[in-house]
């Protein structure tokens, strides 16, 4: 273990004071001259046939400048959902058409000018009545694909299954007749937002070479660059996408709802156009979490061992076709050992929100379940649940259900980490209160990241990257720079660049940023870190071996007056140096899996005359391979629970007809800090084997067990077993006085 | 030679159409939330005590942010003149203090309502008077310093010469005595300004950190950031400067006038400040070229061979002190072969307008005595005048006046070039017509400048610059980078970075930026180009010296069917490389010279009735090296002739006790379209040595002879030796009239 000076420390974030003075700029903030605004016209049917659309009233409006409908599209990629309804909508909130007007009043009056006649259909809620054979069909185009094992088929009957696929291995019949308890429950999770803090918007301006420039909230701005390019049918380095300051994303800013509309407006118009959603907007036009179904059975033995699991996920994934639910079943069902496994999943599309990626997609909702019957069993076995999971736990050399072999994991030890945390806390005393624990597992993402670091010529280092920052990976990218030089964090500036400017970076999600972009900068330090080896084995007359480096200083070896700063040489360089500025690039690209495992723990206290339910404490474990800075990682711990915490207690699209009936932050409650314990927090770090640091991801996991060990923690309280989230004061009052 | 595809071809600007249609965005163009205007109060008086400065009731005005005058200013380098004066102005128009309120007209309201007090002091308005010992001193701290030779001294008395230079070689009385013939004359030209499109603007912004962002016009971003980084007191690393397109330079954006005393302002209101001049405030507040005096004494023998010259400049570097015209005389002094050369060089402050850098600073000023005395010792001695240049004209292995020794230089063919053109040209017929020919000569410049390239997703490649595009380098560097990788010029995106996303590059001055840029770009791609050679040397599973790189594709030598285009492993590398993006970086450095040289001739007729000279044609001859975009570079050359024409004929500081009385463009005439002539371009190619390419600068070149060239000619078509400057219709009528 090396000795670091800048990481591992608690630096604390870069961005912080610009966004807590509320000097950060959003996409909403930025203007551009005779700049004008675009508006969507949505459809307030959840499934209807446009029978008449007429724009010709609203496109006469003085200070309208274009209306775009479907019949404008440019986009050819037949994958993609449209992004306005052509003949038929399909949700409640569906875009029909979009406006740009000199000012948003004019344009949400010519909204009013659009005139549209629905034949109102009757809309598809529920996906267990949508996978019946006598179902409304949404999309007759869609032939379930059935993929069993290694074989895929295209069914010929029209279904609103829009991806079905079973696995296993084993035999799970003889699994359960091994078993000495078998356990066979069935949970629920509805649809939540994401939540961030701005709502969608963006800003898009046309040049007239026609090269496109956007300003949008993004977790990768080369993604948002490649949708519009494809919906303009442009090539990608005809659009710039730039960099704005984002209030939170957790999966949610992945699609473009509006960019590629609003450039379509610029291009139409030749004037830079802006569009901004309403908070309803955000709720009914962007990709909320899909609400799930999954039927769960499981065998052990006595003495606690797995035998066979049985599942069935169903994933209601709204108005558009989504293959979603096939990672939830990888990642939820990889954390033990299970020697006989059979899994059925279904993707079913309904007239609801199209669904998206919320935080570990998939992954909470499926630890809901696995999680919650692992507690069961333990409770049948009377085996304590962190031993029961010490028992079954996969750990280096296991394999994940989808076959992928497990490298170094730290399982385990964040396991044992909260047995110790357990043994050792003050615990909660008296009536209706109790403790719940459950796990999560992701397996983590790699993929293309590059970084460019150039010496400033007082010495002080840029380091320029692409990837979006959403968790502050600016600051932690900051102390892996600083380390490298021996320079202070002051002296360190990170940037992100846009897509000219920067080199790629791709999608900040799948907890990763960190973990490639600190291998990526790692590299680029090295290769100025050559440079200036040179120039100070020049300078000083020596050569490069007879050199050390360290606090930003060269020196000779056992002369230790000769030497020369890091600031002298990069004057020189940009001075009289005959090789120029020194500058460094690093990539990194690959899939090698970081696999990250958590293990949380709540105490909760459940009011029996109101249901309310009160989290009285909550601590979260999780294996963090090597906390580059340990307050950022705790800071995103947190988040992840108070989030998991809304979709275990509050949080919930209501809808009645398909039509959402809460689309607002009083009717759709979120946490807030009165709604929350301080979250305990505690880092195992089992290095991973990514170079040169063995960091692991973060983001996701500490999302993962949040629904299940509430849940754990009321039936620890009540005695009472919740399948079905949220688990409202209303619920579970009815669970009470139902019981 | 090798034969190019992109290099040497007209390629049209990538600029053209934005700046053609008015959507390129200029600094004024930009807006932040909660922007406030910045507004500058200056002093009417050309010399004045300021007895009382009250900004009392200014800063009590509703809507007003801050008041700054010279007692807030942070900055501590006593070498560059301060923004505000203090105690005492020097000039008419200098800022007195700074305003920053609501909008424009509150800031306007409270200049009005700062209470200044001045005592008039008598102003010293013309150098040869500022010299005199009986002089008004202007700043009582000056103590000239005299460098003779080796010497250095520091004078002990007053004085408004700020800079005093002797130097020389050989005997100059000796020189003058072999000589057949010595003229000696002296030759005066006038103040006149850089005449970009848009007024000096900037937008600041400082975050809560501290972070100073600036939007502003520069020839150098980096520069920019160091002027203000200096002024407010912090590293260079917390200042960004963002670049803007700019409707031209000319030397003029060097100094930053208004972004450290915008920057401040920013800094104390902690809102985003804006500031734009007026036309006026640009005449008198920022920094034209000064009014020159020179004699020239000239000998040679009547074969036509110089013997001698002694030479004395005085440059009126207006109220603050410079030293400005030592380079002046040396790249004046330095076509010919002198072999005994005496020079005196005195800078002076006047309290005038403070000066700077237009186009090739003092080579247009000095070529006008010079050339003038070369073509009056032609006539003279009735030689041709290209044949007296030829005989005298320097080559490879001579030396400059300041002994920097000649590498390979291309004046004799370019001189050639124009005695090829005038001998097939149709010859102007008719009264008072006549022709001129005269000669220029710039050192160039070198130093720092980095590139870097990154190779996008769908093959398209991007270049990253932190220089200044002020001629269209973008243009060009897409060619070198089109060149190397063989794609099409649509496929790569030139951007200019700010001072955080891009590597450093030196000021766009010196004519050297796409002599220094090419190299360091052409380094980058070579960079790209091994990492390509790598993957596809992988994905071919052959070595890489098995592979040929042609048209963005690499084959396997021998086997044509093998390849893999630049395009796949793009995709590649994003997609699925173990090594990620493909990225590349270039440097250069050091100060090797790649002179040069230019020839112009112009054809001129005289109306005697109103003295008005109408050019009829003209003809620049340069070696520019190689031509990576001849368009760009006749572009650069015929702009520079019409500015030139416009300094020999029109525009004039007209000053009346140190105030200007012209500060406007009707009364301060620059040529239109309508007064110039089509300027013919001949461009001739001696390769230089800066690799690959064989480049040398362009942009200051073709305005140095333009003064001379026009006197020449009209002496030619009159009969008549103009020695000052501009030759106005009256001047050339008080001339024909006094004869």
């Amino acid at each position: 273990m090396p000795e670091y000076s800048f990481l591992g420390k608690r630096s604390p974030r870069v961005d912080a004071l610009s966004k807590a003075t509320g000097r950060a700029l959003y996409t909403a903030d930025f203007s551009l001259p005779n700049m004008i605004y675009g508006k969507t016209l949505r459809s307030p049917y959840a499934h209807a046939q446009i029978t008449r659309l007429d724009i010709s009233k609203a496109r006469a409006l003085k200070g309208v400048m274009a209306v775009i409908t479907a019949a404008d599209e440019v986009h050819k990629s037949p994958y993609n959902p449209p992004l306005l309804a052509k003949e038929k909508v399909v949700f409640a909130g569906q875009p029909v058409a979009v406006v740009a007007a000199i000012n948003p009043y004019i344009a949400e009056e010519a909204l009013g000018l659009i005139e549209v006649d629905y034949e109102v259909l009757s809309p598809v809620t529920d996906a267990i009545e949508a996978m019946k054979a006598d179902a409304t069909i949404i999309f007759p185009d869609i032939r379930t694909n059935l993929i069993k094992g290694n074989q895929t088929g295209r069914g010929t009957i029209p279904s609103n299954i829009s991806w079905h696929v079973e696995y296993g291995y084993g035999d799970v019949e003889a699994g359960f007749k091994n078993a000495d308890i078998v356990l066979e429950n069935t949970f629920r999770t509805q649809g939540v937002h994401q939540g961030y803090l701005e709502t969608r918007s963006t800003l898009v301006d046309v040049d007239p070479v026609g090269k496109v420039t956007i300003w949008t909230d993004s977790q990768n701005a080369f993604l948002v660059r490649e949708l519009c390019a494809d919906f303009l049918d442009i090539p990608i380095h005809h659009v710039r996408v730039m960099p704005v300051e984002m209030g939170g994303s957790f999966g949610g800013k992945i699609s473009q709802p509006l960019s590629p509309l609003c450039a379509l407006l610029a291009r139409k118009t030749g004037r830079p156009v802006k569009m901004v959603m309403t908070r309803e907007e955000d709720f009914v036009g962007t990709n909320p979490a899909p609400a799930t179904l999954i039927s769960l059975k499981v065998g052990a033995t006595k003495e606690g061992l797995l035998t066979a699991v049985s599942a069935e996920l169903i994933w209601d994934t709204g108005a558009f076709p989504r293959e979603s639910c096939q990672n939830a079943s990888v990642v939820g069902l990889s954390l033990y050992r299970i020697p006989n496994l059979s899994v059925k999943l279904y993707d079913v599309v309904t007239n609801k929100t199209p669904t998206g990626n919320y935080r570990a997609p998939g992954a909470a909702e499926a630890a809901f379940a696995v999680e919650s019957q692992i507690d069961l069993l333990s409770r049948a076995l009377q085996m304590d649940p962190l031993e029961f999971r010490l028992k079954n736990a996969v750990s280096e050399g296991d394999h994940a259900t989808n076959g992928t072999v497990f490298p170094r994991i730290g399982f385990k030890e964040t396991l044992q980490k909260m047995k110790e945390h357990i043994a050792i806390r003050s615990k909660p005393e008296g009536k209706n209160r109790g403790t719940g624990v459950a796990c999560g597992f992701w397996f983590g993402a790699a993929g293309a990241f590059a970084a460019q670091v150039n010496v400033n010529g007082n010495g002080s280092v840029t380091l320029v990257v692409g990837s979006c920052d959403l968790t502050g990976n600016r600051t932690s990218l900051a102390q892996v720079v600083a380390e490298q030089f021996g320079i202070s964090l002051d002296k360190i500036t990170v940037i992100t660049g846009d897509t000219d400017t920067a080199p790629y970076g791709d999608i900040s999600a799948g907890s990763r940023t960190t973990r490639q972009m600190s291998t990526a900068v790692y590299r680029a330090c090295q290769e100025v870190k050559d440079q200036l080896t040179q120039l100070a084995s020049s300078q000083l007359g020596v050569k490069s071996n007879e050199l050390t480096f360290a606090k930003g200083q060269f020196q000779v070896v056992g002369m230790p007056e000769k030497t020369i700063s890091l600031e002298a040489l990069a004057r020189i360089s940009i001075m009289r140096s005959d090789k120029g500025p020194i500058t460094g690039r690093g990539s990194v690209g690959g899939n090698i899996p970081a696999p990250m495992f958590s293990v949380h723990l709540a105490e909760v206290e459940v009011d029996k005359e109101t249901g309310k339910v009160k989290v009285l404490s909550y601590t979260a474990a999780q294996d963090v391979g090597f906390a580059i800075n340990p307050t950022l990682i705790e800071g995103q711990m947190q988040g992840a629970v108070g989030q998991g915490i809304g979709r275990a207690l509050m949080e919930d699209y209501v809808f009645s007809q398909g039509i959402m009936q809460n689309p607002n932050f009083l009717d759709y409650r979120m946490p807030t800090a009165v709604d929350l314990p301080f979250i305990n927090t505690l880092l195992v770090e089992v290095r991973s084997g990514i170079e040169p640091f063995g960091v692991r991801g973060v983001g996701e996991p500490p999302m993962i067990p949040v629904l299940a060990t509430i849940a754990n923690a009321i039936h620890s309280a009540t005695g009472m077993r919740l399948k079905e989230l949220p688990m409202t004061p209303e619920t579970v009052l009815r669970a009470i006085q139902q019981r």
